[in-house]
């Protein structure tokens, strides 16, 4: 009756309407619209409004979730109090948004307290609004800045930057970084959206739902952690300023090192994609026009002749393990060329990501189906407790409860 | 390839050593020991080792893990701060849980801040360990009352109440809330469970997983909302009171009333338990010592009187749906009988559980699985965006990037 799955793979926990990952052919599609399309145009509060009602914003409906984003942005008083405190025990920024994230409450629109889908979009709004200020408050009180107040006139992404470096940035560098929300939104079902539907499958809140799920973000095998892939890059530069030769060469010298010590090239490889994974291509073009703008391509140029090379070798050494491109290579470029640091990559993954998140809490609150597998016991049976564990003497003699000696009943 | 299996019914996500469900046969095993065999005699803390190390203690452990558990039940200021300001805006005990467990951070025990057995272990000891001071901490806030200092020389369950109450609680009374501890530390693979699972899967960190937990627990569907059942019975009290007619004569004219109406009667039925829930028998036996020692058997005998009748009228009224005493009927019973208020009943029962969340963290870090389902995708295909969303024009003429024309590799 009951069949082990271990990790689930290959099993389909629910449908969903909000993104269609297509592994073999590389393709994404964000709330049916292909990734590439969407991504370089759409503001991310559109992109919110695709996800959360299952059709695009009309303009006024585009200004309006902008306008009810930027009311929100400002957390409690409280919660920059935990989140000074955090800064002085140098706690890591992901553990700082967990903190942040568990202090909300989630509206209680009905006299009630129980949640409704209005109440629940309100929550999803409030919650998406306010990430971007529990990572800057954070990210600025750690480096012993005081927090920059959220600006009403700044989008989701331009007032991100601004609250980081206290100064708006500049549009072509929003835009790139509206492009990166846009683009890792949402991703079916990865493991922190997968704790989000669990913990809401309860029907429990939908703060609940996304402190579980910036939780699961934080472990190492999500995926997310992008600085490595740019560090090998980093490395290949400097290896090639000493020794005088290309960058290709020692590119090339540096992965058949790794390899043959057994070591992994991060940014290749997907447990999903077995072509390129289509984000890289979004990030690359995107990263190419930053880098342009600043009038430096040294590093793009770089990066994308160790992409090349690795490409190349990995299938010479591992041929037929199709490990392709995957879209942390392309992140770290694109995030350090907004001048984000490395320990801001995952935070500002979770930025976006909390779109994805609410709205699949919205989903599942709509299927409201109770997500509950079941364990396979193997361990002992029949043990007893040691001898010196005795039970304590009874108060008063036990008598029989009625009901548990009641004959069976029934007509 | 991929199988759908909404909310996981009959999918086994992991095997486990912790607890054994037999639903058919009316049956729980914890730590392979017969939960009531287990409950009324174990210390929690022999049952939290137990269940950590998969064996029983020594005498000697016993009194090391108490030890442990106890030298860590302080909080930092910070959240006690954090709780203050919580209970201003009268926030529920399991949004303030929440909030508590979010702002402890896991040890740090290796150098590079990775965990291990010995460092999960420790993280399990210490949020264990908190959990008590976390309710009781916030319970008194709420109350406008000061805050009272964990006694490291009283057991966990005793603290507990001591803590809540500000006296140290009758050696009978923390004995019933013990037998309550050890009975609900564990069942399976419940969601809250499974949600802890989901999250250290990703090998986030302990705090993380209890955190999404605490937060799976809060909703409804989780289960473990026991106070309805206890209202039933105080309701049919009343109308007895005022009618002169005996209790069984009232029951029978409510259930048959709340049934004509379409309504549920609470405390009876269960997922998994087709007989009657094992729980319900311990948690009768206790309550019975607890209102034997007060001198006041009353409420305690309506209680039975009330399931007897309710049994009885089900099984006419509903022939074949086996709807059995489950759980949550004798819980309200037993816990009041602690006088702890209905809003502490969720909560209490977190305390307790916490101990099992952290058995299967240190599970799931031991299986070091994902856990990542898939979703099937059944949204619009092929939406484009509306003309009003304009391509944002290029600053540079995009050049293809070397790898994307990178001719096939290979030698």
């Amino acid at each position: 009756m009951t069949t082990l799955a271990s990790g689930l793979k290959g099993i389909a926990v629910t449908t969903t309407r909000l993104s269609d990952v297509d592994g073999e052919r590389g393709r994404l599609f964000i709330g049916g619209v292909p990734v590439e399309e969407l991504a370089p145009r759409a503001r991310f509060e559109d992109v919110l409004f695709l996800l959360w009602h299952d059709r695009f914003p009309t303009a006024d409906e585009s200004d309006a979730v902008r306008a009810a984003l930027a009311a929100q942005r400002r957390i409690p008083a409280a919660t920059v109090a935990l989140l000074r405190s955090a800064a002085r025990r140098r706690v890591s920024v992901m553990d700082a948004l967990r903190m942040g994230v568990a202090t909300l409450s989630a509206a209680a629109a009905t006299p009630t307290g129980e949640s409704t889908a209005a109440s629940r979009l309100d929550d999803a709004i409030g919650l998406v609004a306010r990430f971007p200020t529990l990572v800057a408050t954070y990210w600025r009180l750690r480096r012993g800045e005081e927090p920059v107040a959220p600006d009403p006139h700044l989008g989701h992404a331009a007032n991100y930057l601004a609250m980081l470096t206290g100064t708006p940035p500049h549009p072509e560098v929003a835009r790139a970084l509206e492009t990166y929300f846009n683009t890792v939104v949402d991703h079916g079902m990865n493991a922190s959206t997968f704790a989000a539907r669990v913990i809401a499958s309860t029907r429990s809140d939908m703060v609940s739902a996304l402190v579980g799920a910036v939780g699961a973000l934080k472990g190492p095998l999500h995926g997310g952690a992008p600085g490595p892939a740019l560090d090998m890059v980093f490395e290949i530069r400097e290896n090639a300023a000493r020794s005088g030769r290309s960058i290709a060469a020692e590119a090339d010298a540096w992965i058949r090192g790794t390899v043959a010590r057994g070591g992994r090239i991060m940014g290749f490889g997907h447990r999903v994609y077995k072509v390129r994974d289509p984000r890289a291509e979004i990030f690359r073009a995107a990263a190419e026009r930053l880098f342009a703008r600043a009038g430096d391509l040294r590093l793009y140029d770089d990066v994308c002749t160790v992409e090349g090379v690795v490409l190349r070798v990995l299938d010479e050494l591992k041929p037929g393990r199709r490990l392709q491109t995957n879209m942390e290579f392309y992140t770290a470029l694109l995030l350090h060329g907004m001048n984000l640091d490395a320990d801001l990559f995952t935070p500002t993954f979770a930025v976006a990501r909390a779109g994805g998140w609410t709205a699949h809490v919205l989903e599942q609150a709509a299927e409201d189906c109770l997500i509950r597998p079941g364990a396979v016991y193997v361990g002992d049976a029949g043990r007893h407790c040691p001898s010196w564990m005795q039970p304590s003497p009874p108060s008063t003699p036990t008598v029989e409860c009625e009901s548990s000696v009641a004959p069976p009943a029934g007509a």
